[in-house]
């Protein structure tokens, strides 16, 4: 199932919501859902074969990067964040992706708005072999302020029930194997906003460069990396035992969550350099490193877990196909 | 393909967006997509046989009857709007629903409200045999007011390839037959809610009992009616030419989509009585008679075009199953 974690700053009242809903939505489980909540992609078995067909879908938005883009007048790249986003859930469930769906909700409808988000969706999703077969375009006065609106959507994709990804094969030993992100992705913007609110505001201080080259508003809107053809790739030829996408409650909630009871994680936090952004975040917003590994993928985008003797060749291969990733600690 | 149509009062914007969309949509279409924008289910065949099973999905919100739910504090109904208006969407193809996913965005997350929310979704996806596996809960500061939030979902369901129902059958004299709605359902309420502001700003207003009996309240806010049973029971029998599920933009423009072009539509608007609330609605907002026609249901929530001979059968089969339904009009 999916995520139902919400992103917010009231912990209690978020872990209130997830145990409630979870909890309904439990009650409407029958035979056919064969994953619990918890996972990255809710899963539907179309039959009780082991060859059978699993659907796995999961719903997700681009928060608050959203009105980053809408200030900054760049929305095109939120579709493709979007899509990104659910390819990359389902994925770690061992999915491939059939079909997109959106919802899009303006206070009044902005045509112009509308065509580029939708643009920005069938890009990525023509170029990842996502049909998107469906959506909602509402304009709901009084809910958003003129200017506003949501983005959110809903992927179907497919794996074969005897080949889903669910974390039981993960045994103590196993390796990770972080896979680079390419900035914040769609988590961490209500923060990052209220440390750039002065940059945002002044909108030539978002021209300052980082170290690796970007400006800070080219940083901080770079889309959401789509993990499906080199993860798809490692498919293929190794059994990875688990996957996490690193979204919100970063690296070690995303992965302790695909562990089974009594497992834990040893990440070495050193083997990786944590790019400008996040460096620039901490320190201009004088975060603790507590909260910066809790909202923050800090470099690390997904993470595979592996058997330990197959590591070195999955690594291997990920940076011949133009990832980049490493080894970043270990199962205990 | 799901209506992109969206709801709202600028009709060229609403227009441009949706061809606009549409061809983004389009130009994603691999030969698995297996109908064309426009329907009220985008259609993913999972393979080419006529005995092939595909995928029928629909993505919805529930419009501005949220704010009317939150201003009268009264939001479990609107989960179970939600998951009624997304089986009704999928069933106009012939298909049954299978799974069920939500997306809710708060300003500041309200578990209270969310857990109502969700149990409303779950409560009506347990009495339909839907899954609701996954869905987001997002916190997104700066985008809703305190108190607000929205919420859409999305549906999955199933039909075999050579059952889809697209209106290909419908035929010169075919019948018109509609089945009575539960009010307003989930379109409309960005006028109603202009007509009756001052009732609801002065809330006791709302307790006026309308000729039914129900109070203004119950009626504005009455749950969207599910068609699945009854119109099930009626697929199991006689082959349905179409349905229409009367959303945003009325009866005949929900109805005239389905049909092939050359054909059209010969609605007799005197063959039920409209019921007191869009009476009201009309005399007391001084709302023109096109107006009514392209925004509210009026009394009708879904319409199955069938062969003449069959059309009383079917008519006595609703009746007999506790649906209100009567012969409203033939195909030209």
């Amino acid at each position: 199932m999916t995520n139902y974690a919400a992103s917010g700053v009231d912990l209690d009242e978020a872990v209130s919501a997830k145990k409630r809903i979870a909890a309904a939505a439990r009650s409407t489980f029958t035979k056919a859902v064969v994953t619990d909540v918890g996972l990255f992609g809710g899963c539907f078995a179309l039959g009780e074969e082991p060859t059978s067909d699993v659907l796995v879908a999961s719903t997700d938005g681009v928060g608050t990067k959203l009105l980053l883009g809408v200030q900054l007048g760049m929305v095109e790249n939120l579709g493709r964040d979007l899509v990104h986003h659910c390819i990359n859930d389902i994925l770690m469930c061992g999915a491939r992706p059939l079909f997109f769906l959106d919802y899009l909700a303006f206070g009044k409808l902005d045509a112009n708005v509308a065509a580029a988000v939708a643009d920005g969706m069938a890009a990525a999703c023509r170029e990842h072999g996502v049909a998107l077969i469906g959506g909602e375009t509402a304009e709901m006065p009084g809910l958003y302020e003129p200017g506003h609106f949501d983005l959110a959507g809903t992927i179907v994709g497919i794996v074969t029930r005897n080949r889903i990804i669910d974390g039981r094969d993960v045994r103590a030993g196993d390796v990770l194997v972080g896979l680079a992100s390419d900035g914040l992705h769609t988590n961490g913007y209500s923060l990052a906003r209220q440390v750039f609110s002065s940059e945002v505001a002044n909108k030539s201080a978002l021209q300052t460069r980082l170290q690796d080259g970007q400006t800070l508003a080219e940083a901080l809107l770079r889309p959401h990396r789509c993990y499906l053809k080199p993860l798809n790739a490692i498919l293929d030829h190794y059994g990875l035992h688990a996957m996490s996408h690193i979204t919100g409650g970063g690296i070690e909630e995303n992965t302790q969550r695909v562990l089974v009871p009594g497992l834990s994680l040893d990440i070495d936090w050193s083997s990786w350099q944590r790019p400008d952004l996040f460096e620039r975040i901490q320190q201009q917003g004088n975060i603790s490193e507590t909260e910066m590994r809790r909202v923050f993928n800090l470099g690390v985008g997904a993470i595979a877990i592996v058997a330990a003797d197959a590591a070195e060749d999955i690594v291997e291969r990920l940076n011949d196909a133009g990832e980049r990733a490493w080894m970043m600690g270990q199962v205990r």
